[in-house]
């Protein structure tokens, strides 16, 4: 099988090295334009000259879990396009999503910049109980989220387009339950694909459902975000704050209203990282698998966008 | 039966009203000096008058769980001194311990820094196999705390006095086993009792003991460290940074170099707070199976120290 490895910003020699490791029988190579029709594909954010020279591929292997950026180019018909379901990204989501919930719970921020002006002081214990977190999205990372978030004892909701199951948390299934999930919601957490469906779910109308004192965590993609609608809920005290990953525009331009907002937390897409050795060996899994003809987790439904 | 209620800093009336509400068969007041003999103590930094007054008392019960500078005085002789076993503390603490672990790992300071002066910039993913967490003390605390951890899927390690055993982490033992425990452990987290052992357990030869890049969380007391010893190991890069929440003297003083120290991060002493109606419900537990003769948990040994 001939491959080609086509990644925008990531240098190429490494993964290519690792993925000669992992599918030794296999011939594979950094695409250059002109390349000859590969098989398969191990791609992010390849540009579109790259699909049209490529019309034979048969499997298009994504090295994230978002592959909403993908699906809006034009991809060979009868390609087969697979994502990462796990590849070390779900224990990293759980982490991040942990820290912005404790961080927020404890009013470590403040403590901290207490400290740093001289003060010693406390501030009244919160209940656990008044801070509900609600998950919208239910797959791999967001089931994982729901698991540490349920360690530290906090309750939680789900919210998800189809229905899905949690242990011990109450899911809400699809636009006519979308209200009383947010109503139920203090902590919201994003973890959607990107679809036309999802697009600017979070807006004035659906924060403002929010429970007061309401926080968004978004982990997904920054489209799922009205940007300015959240600046006015931030100013009338109606939701406390945001721990931001995503942005409509990144890297996020400077000037822009959530740089240095005293509310706003923002980190550069950092929440979940592609690790390299754990993509590279799912990757060589589900190639092979794929290869047989025997069934895989992670195939993209282009229609559904996810 | 006659309770006294004698806590330092902390208003009385609401927590004189809730044991009166959880123990309404008992007579519950708030201690005034002259107060008429009492069988049983609720108490949080009480003053040596309090004791003086109170020859009597058959429970002493403690509003936290360190005991350190209860037995500095001199108590009743055949009081029995019980402390807080969680009390809604474990949870706390594990929440503060991932908290600044996660935060140290992903280097989500770092990153908000850099957002901060404008910038947009990623590090090389770290390994979390190479951050063994080695937890010192496995009492009630320490258990949570190495079940939070592990729970984010970081390497732990435990050490204790008394041969313990944790599901999934080494445990070591005594003083032959510590400096094997310090030189596999990266983040070293104290949850241990204060006591004449423990004290200044962590100084400048047990320090230099962790691995390169180590870092010091300390929750349990400042007498636990020495102080001025971590300086030079932060200063020499051999220690990476520390989260501390407790110290020498509190509040830490104007001017102490570990207050605005750029790899240390300093908090009040909050890492876990005593909450009214958790710790209420558990003294009412306790008291009650105490005086009908029954086994309680957290009787502390005054000897052991803890």
């Amino acid at each position: 099988m001939h491959i080609l490895f086509c990644a925008d910003g990531t240098k190429a020699a490494p993964w290519v090295e690792a993925l000669r490791v992992a599918l030794p029988q296999h011939d594979i190579e950094d695409w250059q334009p002109g390349a000859p029709a590969a098989d398969h594909a191990v791609v992010w954010s390849p540009p579109q000259q790259f699909f049209d020279e490529q019309p034979r591929l048969k499997g298009v292997f994504n090295l994230g879990a978002g592959v909403d950026a993908l699906l809006k180019l034009r991809l060979p018909p009868p390609a087969t396009v697979v994502r990462i379901d796990d590849g070390g990204m779900a224990v990293q989501m759980a982490e991040f999503v942990c820290h912005a919930l404790i961080r927020h719970f404890r009013e470590l921020d403040a403590y901290e910049d207490d400290i740093q002006q001289g003060k010693w002081s406390y501030r009244k214990p919160r209940s656990r109980t008044d801070f509900t977190v609600g998950i919208m999205g239910l797959g791999v990372l967001g089931q994982r989220v729901a698991q540490a978030v349920q360690h530290f004892e906090f309750p939680v909701l789900g919210w998800s387009r189809t229905a899905k199951e949690l242990p011990g948390a109450r899911c809400f299934t699809g636009a006519e339950q979308f209200d009383d999930f947010l109503a139920a919601t203090r902590v919201l957490v994003c973890l959607l694909p990107l679809t036309p469906e999802t697009e600017g779910i979070m807006n004035a109308r659906t924060l403002a459902r929010l429970q007061p004192g309401g926080y968004v965590i978004n982990v997904a993609r920054g489209g799922h975000l009205v940007e300015e609608d959240l600046l006015p809920l931030l100013a009338n005290g109606h939701l406390a704050g945001a721990t931001l990953d995503v942005f409509r525009t990144e890297p996020l331009p400077a000037g822009h209203p959530f740089r240095n907002h005293p509310k706003i937390t923002v980190t550069p897409h950092t929440s979940a990282r592609t690790l390299r050795e754990e993509t590279v060996a799912q990757i060589a899994r589900k190639l092979t698998a794929f290869e047989r003809g025997e069934p895989i987790a992670g195939v993209v439904d282009r229609e559904r966008g996810y």
